[in-house]
């Protein structure tokens, strides 16, 4: 039985710039036709939170998670260069000069190719992070379930 | 003839929330059967240092990489909100209340799953660290025992 | 048909201690006969910067990025312990003391054993780098000419 050509990749990092990697590497592979689960864990989760969605009820220790954590794919800093925040407003321009695409426009493309975009159960359940504060359409799991994709996939990678 | 299920970790970076990441795939993988090797180099080897041991003599340059270092899993920052040590102490915090491993924990675990944990001899020549100062249980190889192993498996990291 | 050894490196981090990881990891796989390409994105693209030649005319925004950026494998800082730069002298000075390879020299082991080292087009576009400020002996390319490689290959690592 040939394998089928896929793609794992666990988005660790929340930074604009390795999130902008992970989705472009990803959204290439599902357009040469892999089969592409994307794995968001600790500030890699940052990344599919819902802007608009209230936080709800939280204790003081998941509250102070939440102050310290962006929320949401527009609100990531960059790996290098951040400078008072001037480094990813300058990508932002950049990318807009360029018309190359925005994180949230990229996570778009990803669901449109049936990308799996799956949250990590088991952070969310340490930082105190709910489903009502995700953004719709995405799974979740742990990591039993990125084992399992990652044995049927090709290129596993770790960003 | 089949390729066994295989899945290996470069530990390169020595920060907690990356080597609690890097522990939980490890010995989620192992759990499914897959035979796993964690190698770890440059600042990840402080992972797998003993607390207790003596660093015995060094050179002045050894002893300075010794004092920058932590020493040992218990030592680790993070690669985010470290704010003057009080993000370890947090994650470490939610940690217990949870009933979630800590790093110590994770090691053990993997040592019972028969994960191979190998020190990169080639960062501990060049930073000066020596057997005596690293943990029981561990082997010791450099890059041509990774490239082997990572030959034989079909997930292969780098965190 | 047998699937050919065969290891492929995303280079998105720009670090001094990443940059030599990923090159000893390229090299020790090429000279276990794997074929390898090392595809070098965003911050990793300065490895490949020719220290000497000169960025032409740009942009305010190119010129902006062209400042930020290190220039070249000689000018890459540390992913910890920089300390104003003493770091990365530091590591220089113990690689020297131990006769191990510096970061051009692994560079130029690598275009011996003809690692194929690839320059994201992508990155360049948004950051306005020229091929003029590039090094000579690389390929350009985009996502699609690293899925194609990584597809070939076994190991897959982003580094």
């Amino acid at each position: 039985m040939e394998q089928e050509k896929g793609t794992t990749i666990v988005v660790f990092s929340g930074e604009l710039d390795k999130v902008m990697a992970a989705f472009i590497i990803a959204n290439g592979a599902a357009a040469y036709g892999h089969k592409v689960t994307m794995f968001f864990t600790f500030w890699g989760l940052n990344t599919l939170k819902d802007e608009a969605a209230s936080p709800g009820k939280k204790g003081p220790l998941e509250k102070m998670f939440g102050w310290m954590m962006p929320k949401g794919a527009n609100k990531l800093g960059l790996s290098k260069m951040h400078y008072l925040g001037i480094g990813p407003k300058l990508i932002k321009h950049v990318i807009k000069k360029h018309k190359a695409m925005t994180v949230p426009q990229l996570i778009e493309l990803a669901q449109e190719q049936d990308i799996k975009l799956v949250a990590c159960t088991m952070t969310m359940d340490l930082l105190g992070i709910k489903q009502e504060e995700m953004m719709d359409g995405i799974e979740y799991g742990g990591v039993a379930a990125y084992i399992g994709d990652a044995e049927n996939a090709n290129t596993n990678l770790f960003i």
